[in-house]
């Protein structure tokens, strides 16, 4: 392993039978994982004796070369030669036009005491990211209608304000779980935060505990959990673990073992959307990224109507092999466990963790009646993992909806079990409508990401900041001074659309 | 027969006394049949004396001129110098500009593996069909309308996905009248497949007998039966045929003899739009193309504010003559039968074939009952014809409408016979909202024109599968793993209008 | 009186103290008449000691100098060279712009037989109508709205088509207060046809006589009623009359022996519009059209943020003046009858007449069953002239509306008298539906007046035909062949609202 | 205080140390004030040992030096040297773009003649009004969502018109709480007058006394209310107070005595708004513009992508502080009455003033019945205040809904205090369906603002003609002719929403 490669001697293991490729200035002999790598070999055969650090880093955590990796096939250094040749031919790369506009975008960003809401923040992580972050963030033009239709949703439920009630006096804070938080507010999963900004998840991690609220982390972040746990404000700091379960369950076990252990304080088993298409992307985010964002390439190169050069025989392969494949198993993978049942997955995680259970992914009242009798101790409503997915968005109840439709067919779930609700939300005053209808905290995922990418730390805290101002606002407008007095008396659903600006 | 003919001989029949057109360099003689013409005397006319292949060939089947011409009448070939001249003439013929858009579309088509969804297939065909097979086969801007309201309809349905169940094993396949399909879905009819691609239908014979699901024969396909059955996959492939009545029922005998001895499994009697302005045109369409092509060009010219030449008198004979004419008559053709009825046509098409028989084109929850007490074997809920005439739109409801209908008020008749729906199918989640409401598969035509006119059959093959992966997708999401599963319970109507992307 | 005059001697009594006007190459003294021109002496003034043909043409039928100003002040031919004079500034005179694009409009106008539909007339009626007139008959764009609401209304209403049902022969006609109509469609008043056509509302009766269907005949017709009656296509032909109710019975008394002299068969008595501000104009319109064109004028100055040369005290002065005016009155005129009432205006009328008596304008429910408890043998339900004024569109229901709640509350009214809607009908699918709810035929106003302006008597047929067709091809897509037939069970108010092209 | 004071002597004054400013040519010393100026005292350094009267004048109230600065304070004149500088300075500064548009716009201002509607009154006063003032009214674009919402509520109410009723004699008057009204509206409390028009709030009082409506005034008019009393047509014209509740009830009391002592006629006690991040800068409006115009410019600047020049540790420490301070407080100020409630401050209010006291800002039907067993005269519905924060408007139902409500689900509310609202009236026709529904009158506050800017006097005097015309034309068309003959039958929800102009 002490030895060092010239990049002559890699760029002889540029095919299938033998495959090596430069990380960071060290060679990896990955022949052997190419079958095994979840997002195809495909991907990384692109990089067979090359370097591969640009398009491994941003994606993948520090400790994952190391867990997927044996120890031989570390290979060593680069050579002192190659690593020169590697630096000047990164100096010398012309920059994209969109690597420009983003470069002039960060050097004229207004100052972040002028972002005064959620939209504000994410109009600065607009302009701010790449072409392709961006896409990936916020699933390009068709997710907007996602967004759009979260927003609508929100939109028809009004409240009914009362006065004359003393609110000098506000308390917004709440507990999840039984943990204290400043906000009825907590960070839902985000992966792939270094996409955004170079210290990625961490930034969240960080603003989380400046704030006081907690922050759920992603199975798939882009930072080790390790890192995260290490990057608490005080041991105390409460922190969440999302599970994609694995169909092998000691998989999963170790995997609730090693979050135990750091100290998480509950785990939000994901039920909607290991089976997803987008979500897979996450599942198996810092493996196939590369894939994915070549497919957006193309998508892009399409959309405008300019043919992108491949040999016509690739493309006959992709016909009769990618599709049908994807056609036949649905987008399924082969480490997500999609057998998971109420009847067998439920006692096998409370077997396995002492640690809180909430369900992620709850879209229906019944599903919310089933959690209360499998005893869990808390559901996520959402249909972020679906949203993603655009064409099934259109089919996918709005969070907002859902909860309002347990609140009047059954609202004895909220005495059994908390009840959380996430996507969509973009003000103050979208977390008081889900509190009013029984919610007992609000998620939020992307705007946390956003807020990273544009200012890391700061926009996390701002983020916390507007929202509380907007939350403390609102209650006061409402007359109320906790958040036990929000009620559902105090909202109602109309039946008319309002109109909404930046639609 | 044997004698060559000179274009200049052909030149002298040019008048309605004596009118000879050539043909893929044979003359004809069609001065007796100029009055049975159902497309009028006027379009044969403009080429008497002339070569007429360039109109003729793309919308008329092969054995067209056979079936309408009495041997006598095949006059015999052109002479080689009349060929040569034709010949000729076609090469030195300049392209007009909607020619040179079309090649440069081809030429710059993007790969089929690029195609994601059948929205992205449409893109393809808009790009690569001349304008006149576009406005065809989209009935151009009105119908716009029709494509978007369905659309609509099928937004405003959305899934209530379930949970925590095993979906790894999923299975979308079904059966419709006894026959085999590999997905709840099957191709409706759509003519005049040769103007998008040379193969035409035949493309969507062998695109469907390739994936496994069952293909609906237009009554006026531009390919003749006997080839689309000699094109089968395999001599199990079933295929069902569309009947539009004929007045005299000796007619339409003739024609299910004709499929019954090809192997044809099905009957599906056209009962809405027989009667309806674009529906004769299919109706009658081989013949009557030319004329609707001038009619278009007009319209095209029209709607640009330019006034095309044309001689004053010529305008008023069309005032008091064709429009009279077409307002007295409703549209009306002679050889369609207006007069169906419950009380005979039904005993007669049962007297007449032992195929199980569905009724195209009910469009009330009162005709679903009315088909189950005549004891057909399904209905096809549809409102194709009617869509296709656009100032109808808007007063015929969306299958999906319909179909919904039926669930509340009348849910036994799902119990009685089969039921069906098309138009406005655009994603596999439209399909299993069908599903979950009761429908038993889900026809798609206009998506299949669109995928042959783009790839040919791969394009056909495509859009299979491209439904397959959405709708395996769709049915993990929901958490079933066979179409039985879909009930319901699992869909909902709301009361509110998604946006949609596209509109 | 068989003086004649010079322009030299008229242009000497220029002021209100002897105002002289020539029209048509003959001098008159309006002085006396100053102050009892309800459209203000200021109009007339403008003019006073000149010619004042261009302005007073177009808007005053044949008779309106004989019956407005009595023979004394007839005073006699304008010279030889005084002729000669006008004659020569009227081909010296720079055409306007407005001007060379509508004659360049009816030049390139599209061939008659290319108008397929309504709107298709409407769109050539706006190419080749003056600037001004289109402005008066579609009230410029304020009131796209109240055009595009009656549509969505109409929109809203779904039909439920039968199948399997014979069509072959189907009847349109019925009969309308017992005289005979080959469609369920008639002419609804509409006045200062010469605006748009030189014949101006001879057209129309024309037309309708050809067709076979009835006009209704406007108070403020541009043509006299004795022209109208004699242009009928036989004596049968029958007429209807639109009666503005004057404040003194006499001179409605009068008008009705007119009428009643002419063979008029019915009256509609207008009761919703006397006191509107744009009904104003219609019902003074011969004499205060000259003044509503100065302000159209200054309003299309303004709207573009030009401002017209005025004097700045002449402002003040309307300020003070105009306004205030029209603030305390709500634009009453002294002629009209605001009085109406049940208890006394019926019976009245009934005394007056033996015509059949309709009651033009009915807006609710309550009055459609007053006007059963009237005895009146007709109702036409309009928010023609609300329509008219924009600002309170928003506020009145679209008529299909109010037939849908007097179908659902007091179907019993439609036994008892015949029941008609008029606005915003522009497909043979609106009259259906209008029928289905009950009403016994529709009056169409506008579209009337657009066709005559765009092609004469030609136009009105075209467009009779049209919706001949529409009405004859719906009824076989619904399964009927007489109009008795639509029934309400054909159709259904939805819950969403179409999107229309268009808009 | 009789020296004299150089711009040199002044200068030295530059620092919160000592703090001297200029304004209209008299020194002022403001360095113990800084602390306690509302606004911060930042916006005062900034024009430290400097001319401030530009920025000053427009929004203090002449009495403001007066009543918050004690006379030792007030330093003296400038010197004539000083003078003279000073308005060389004025001279000599360039105007900028937005000031160049204005005068060009006030000098082709539209006669006001022409303005019909409120809509035309307020597109003058966005032509003629500076972009930071027009801002500040209309809360520049997210408000228009406010507005367009309360418009679209509006259009959802339709009328239903009676026919064949006298109505030649309408009398649209009424009393609101005894106070004889011409018709039945009022001017609701606009604040900041003098930013559109040099003479303010008072241009309003006088067209109300002019017109024989009510004004009522806002706490922080910028004209003193002094001067607005004197400004009364006559001595018995009605005017009301809006009152802020400040945290110290004597100051409440000192205000009530002095409007006592002015003659002024009822309280209307603000119940929402005194919280509300916009309402705040009404309430410590004079002294807080400064800054909100210095945010304004950062938002406009910001908004067009441009950075403004500032030094990075200023941004950190509003990082640091402002928005934390914000957030905590929910924009907490330390005069408003935060703790007002059902069962203190009511009986001190009647116990403190024999006016009539009318609850401003009730939101709901249970605060509605509150204030009758309060027993209050009167409740003014509106989110008015709620408005201006465009974050929550979604959030509150508009004002004629919630009047709904009351009239659905407690209309004896109606018998026991007289019901306002205000907010989005634009029409007469808003005002009569408001009347429709049980309210007494109707107020209006930026509309008067945008008639005193564009006009002055004279344009408060054509709205309130305006608004007479279409009451008394829609009364007539109603078949009313007093305002107590419009009741809820003439009125319905529909369940469909009207498309708007200018949205």
């Amino acid at each position: 392993m002490a030895r060092v490669w010239s990049l002559q001697e890699v760029a002889q293991h540029n095919a299938s039978s033998s495959c090596w490729v430069v990380i960071n200035n060290k060679v990896y002999d990955v022949t052997d994982f190419l079958p095994a790598h979840p997002g195809g070999d495909k991907i990384i055969l692109k990089y067979a004796g090359r370097d591969a650090t640009a398009a491994y880093e941003p994606i993948h955590p520090k400790d994952a070369l190391d867990k997927h990796l044996p120890p031989e096939k570390h290979l060593g250094p680069l050579d002192s030669a190659g690593t020169d040749v590697l630096k000047e031919e990164q100096a010398a790369r012309r920059k994209t036009q969109d690597e420009i506009r983003v470069e002039q975008a960060r050097a004229r960003k207004r100052p972040i005491n002028q972002i005064l809401s959620l939209q504000d923040m994410e109009d600065v992580a607009h302009e701010v990211l790449s072409y392709k972050t961006w896409a990936f963030y916020r699933s390009a033009s068709d997710d907007e209608i996602t967004y759009n239709e979260n927003r609508r949703a929100f939109s028809r439920f009004f409240f009914h304000p009362r006065v004359l009630r003393p609110v000098s006096k506000v308390d917004p804070s709440t507990t999840i779980l039984g943990f204290s938080s400043s906000l009825p507010i907590f960070v839902s999963a985000a992966s792939l935060g270094k996409l955004g900004h170079p210290l990625g998840e961490l930034n969240i991690t960080r603003g989380a505990g400046r704030t006081g609220i907690i922050q759920m982390i992603s199975h798939y972040a882009s930072v080790s959990r390790q890192e995260l746990a290490a990057a608490r404000i005080s041991p105390s700091q409460p922190l969440f673990f999302q599970l994609y379960k694995d169909k092998d369950d000691k998989v999963s076990e170790k995997d609730l073992h090693e979050i135990e252990g750091l100290g998480f304080n509950a785990v939000f088993l994901t039920v909607d959307a290991s089976l997803n298409g987008n979500r897979e992307r996450d599942l198996k985010a810092p493996f196939e990224l590369e894939a994915q964002e070549r497919l957006l390439e193309e998508a892009q190169v399409a959309g405008k109507g300019e043919m992108p050069e491949r040999p016509e025989d690739a493309d006959n392969k992709l016909v009769e092999g990618e599709l049908v494949l994807v056609g036949t198993s649905g987008g399924l993978r082969t480490t997500s466990d999609l057998d998971m049942s109420w009847s067998r997955t439920l006692p096998w995680l409370r077997r396995t963790t002492k640690l809180p259970i909430v369900l992620k992914g709850i879209q229906t009242v019944a599903d919310a009646v089933m959690a209360v009798e499998a005893g869990v101790e808390g559901i996520l409503i959402s249909n972020h993992g679906v949203g993603h997915f655009a064409e099934l968005f259109c089919s996918s109840l709005p969070p907002i909806e859902v909860l309002y439709r347990i609140r009047k067919e059954r609202p004895d779930v909220f005495d059994k079990l908390e009840v959380y609700i996430d996507c969509g939300v973009h003000r103050g005053t979208d977390v008081l409508k889900a509190l009013c209808l029984g919610a007992r905290a609000v998620g939020l995922g992307r705007a946390f990401h956003f807020a990273q990418s544009a200012y890391g730390e700061a926009g996390v805290v701002q983020t916390v900041r507007i929202l509380q101002r907007e939350i403390i606002l609102g209650m006061r407008l409402l007359g109320v001074t906790s958040v036990k007095e929000l009620v559902p008396e105090m909202i109602e659903r109309v039946d008319w659309q309002p109109l909404l600006s930046k639609m």
